[in-house]
């Protein structure tokens, strides 16, 4: 569950367009704005192959037993929602045998000659995910990786060792693994790469990570539940109203704020998700991400003191730890931090919350929205993917954009094949 | 060594204050401007205690020789110009015997009781690092981390593997160290958190890490040298005067772009040296970083078509690489990628760093600063973070405001310590 809370956000609820937010619910309903060839997402937690998951299920386990470390190799969301839901729900320093690496996401030398050089000797297989199997990055990445893996482990066995995950009837990477005969799993054509979470982008290598794929769901399928009201109480709308408001009264910027080390590639996959659906036709919020207390320690002062009007900070309040510890008390108390002695972590860490809340809001004057989270779960997982989603499609059709497309990616790409003498290209 | 581009900055030479940078560099010179009880750093690469840092190799070697993980304990500037240094000169994924796990730097106790159950068992050392000792979030960390490695090693033992950082002479660290018996090295008075990776707060978890902190010297001494002109010839100071020039302009936030996954921290250590430095009185550039490839696919959208003259990018663009690899022909090619076969992944990358300058700066109409930097290793890192520095010594006093302190990272440590009854604080 995520409840917003806005008292601590300086709006007043008559600036929150209440009516523009039950003419938009209708649009995604009836699927009749721009780019609805996009909203597979909306029904996919119950709509989804079940077939081909009971197959995923058994693919992943065989695989469990036959290797320590799964390669991803993919990008934008092909590598980051995979990461971000790996981090919350296993956490940083888990102890699952199945390590997850990723390659195909950055084009750095150093990287991918150290990662080659890392998986000498050891059990590896590789799970590949693009839809075209075309694109640059991955591309070359997994020329060299699936070399390494053949010579490593032979042709034969390697065949166990690689699936890809890639449209479902055509394409470069679904014509090379039937030809090589790799495993298929199928991204579905009516969501896009940032929405693709849930798919076999995602679901898969969790699966081989041990995580259980089925509470995920679970919590995708409460979020569409629980967020149907076509106005304000639908909490994903007021997420998106009260950021667009904000952004109306001039905000430039947007920083995602949580307080857990292990929710920050969750950041990084909002940020994806918001920026690349939002960031068009000269409009969008900026998003950025603070991880508190170390960001406290950097942007702190910044945030404090610096420009106003420029960021609003969201901040993504835990409300139940996974874990939990209480400060030891020591007789020397050379530190003089006994007064915490008995005190939970957790304890320690919400009362820290409401003291930067308070030192931001009120000495800061900087706004904050709080996103009340219940816990870093697998089931807590699929709620949030699903809450983001649905406020990404309000929030990106109240700024009068299509959030589902992404033209401007495409313009570095064209640069770049042109001076790599790409054929066809000029 | 580090040369500033300003071809693609949008920026006429004329725009950039030769005159403000000639008075500043003799306030700096001459230690007659604000917060100038904090230049330490300045003449610190050459003027260090030759003594310590002979006794810190001997004591890291013997660390070395008993433990396979170093926890360090510390937050802001006792945490991110260490992981900065080890992750961009060891890189990701490497293979010398000890890993270096971060603690202090949260207070989610979720991460803290899942890195003690990891621990459990491990042979592993604690590097503690405080001016004070009476900070928070390390200091709790440390309360635990303690009692777990003298009930794993017992007392004695664990006096051998616990190091502190702290002050030379007083403060709750030294003291405590000084009873139970624990080394401890010497953070300087007149050098703050924020420029300390270069004293033993970043040197001996360094050594630890069997990283050749010599040449880290050998590289700041280097900066030093390099770095002495008293106008925009002065490489730092050009790039100090452009972000300035372009903050004049009403941009308001700087995103430092790396295509190296292991620059990642360097940015977040960037981004403290920055935000903390200039975020006051209302002034300063918001700091933030991207990652590209990755952030092309996310990112990338925003950068392309979003709102203009809100963020500039500062791109750090390696010449060359430490391992590279090549493309590998493929007789099938169902990729479509055998026109980069044979080509380096350095080379690759580089065209794609032109095509993605081109496609910001000319279609984005982005400005874009390049710092042409030489290779990631040990020597280049230390001339790197002395060139940040003194770089942010020019921009701040040219932004008017005192560089050195942070006043406003206080008002949240009292809002948290009245909300949980720190005895004394009302």
């Amino acid at each position: 569950m995520i409840k917003v809370n806005l008292d601590h956000s300086s709006l007043k609820t008559v600036e929150l367009d209440n009516n523009k937010v039950k003419q938009i619910h209708e649009i995604i309903k009836t699927k009749s704005g721009a780019g609805n060839d996009f909203l597979g997402w909306i029904e996919w937690p119950e709509a989804f192959n079940k077939n081909e998951y009971d197959q995923m299920k058994k693919v992943a386990n065989s695989l469990r037993s036959k290797i320590d470390i799964l390669v991803t190799i993919g990008i934008g969301g092909s590598y980051l929602g995979i990461r971000a839901a790996d981090e919350m729900i296993r956490g940083l320093n888990h102890s699952d045998k199945i390590k997850i690496i990723y390659s195909g996401h950055t084009m750095s030398s150093t990287y991918v000659a150290q990662l080659s050089e890392y998986l000498k000797g050891k059990k590896f297989g590789i799970c590949v995910i693009s839809k075209s199997g075309t694109t640059t990055e991955p591309g070359i990445a997994f020329r060299t990786l699936e070399k390494q893996l053949i010579e490593q482990s032979g042709i034969e066995k390697a065949k166990e060792l690689i699936v890809a995950i890639t449209d479902g009837s055509r394409g470069a990477l679904k014509t090379l693994a039937n030809k090589k005969g790799y495993l298929t799993f199928t991204i579905p054509n009516d969501i896009g790469g940032r929405f693709s979470v849930l798919t076999p982008v995602g679901i898969f290598p969790l699966l081989v990570a041990g995580i259980n794929t089925d509470n995920i769901f679970k919590g995708a399928i409460k979020a569409k539940n629980n967020l149907v009201q076509n106005d304000l109480t639908n909490q994903a709308y007021k997420y998106a109203a009260a950021r667009n408001a904000l952004y109306n009264q001039g905000y430039k910027a947007e920083a995602l704020v949580t307080y857990e080390l292990q929710m920050q590639y969750i950041n990084e996959w909002w940020k994806q998700l918001f920026g690349e659906s939002e960031g068009k036709e000269g409009k969008g919020l900026f998003p950025t991400s603070m991880v508190f207390s170390t960001d406290l320690h950097s942007m702190g002062q910044w945030v404090q003191e610096g420009p106003r009007k420029v960021v609003f900070e969201t901040i993504i309040k835990i409300q139940n730890p996974v874990g939990n510890l209480s400060v030891e008390l020591d007789q020397d108390n050379y530190d003089g931090l006994n007064f915490l002695a008995g005190k939970s972590f957790h304890e320690i860490n919400s009362v820290a919350i409401e003291g930067v809340i308070d030192a931001h809001v009120n000495a800061g004057k900087m706004p904050n929205i709080i996103l009340e989270f219940e816990k870093m779960d697998d089931e807590q997982f699929g709620y949030l993917v699903y809450f983001f989603e649905l406020a990404v499609a309000m929030s990106g059709y109240m700024m009068g954009i299509n959030p589902f497309d992404q033209p401007g990616v495409e313009v570095y790409k064209q640069n770049m094949f042109k001076l790599l003498g790409k054929p066809g290209i000029k």
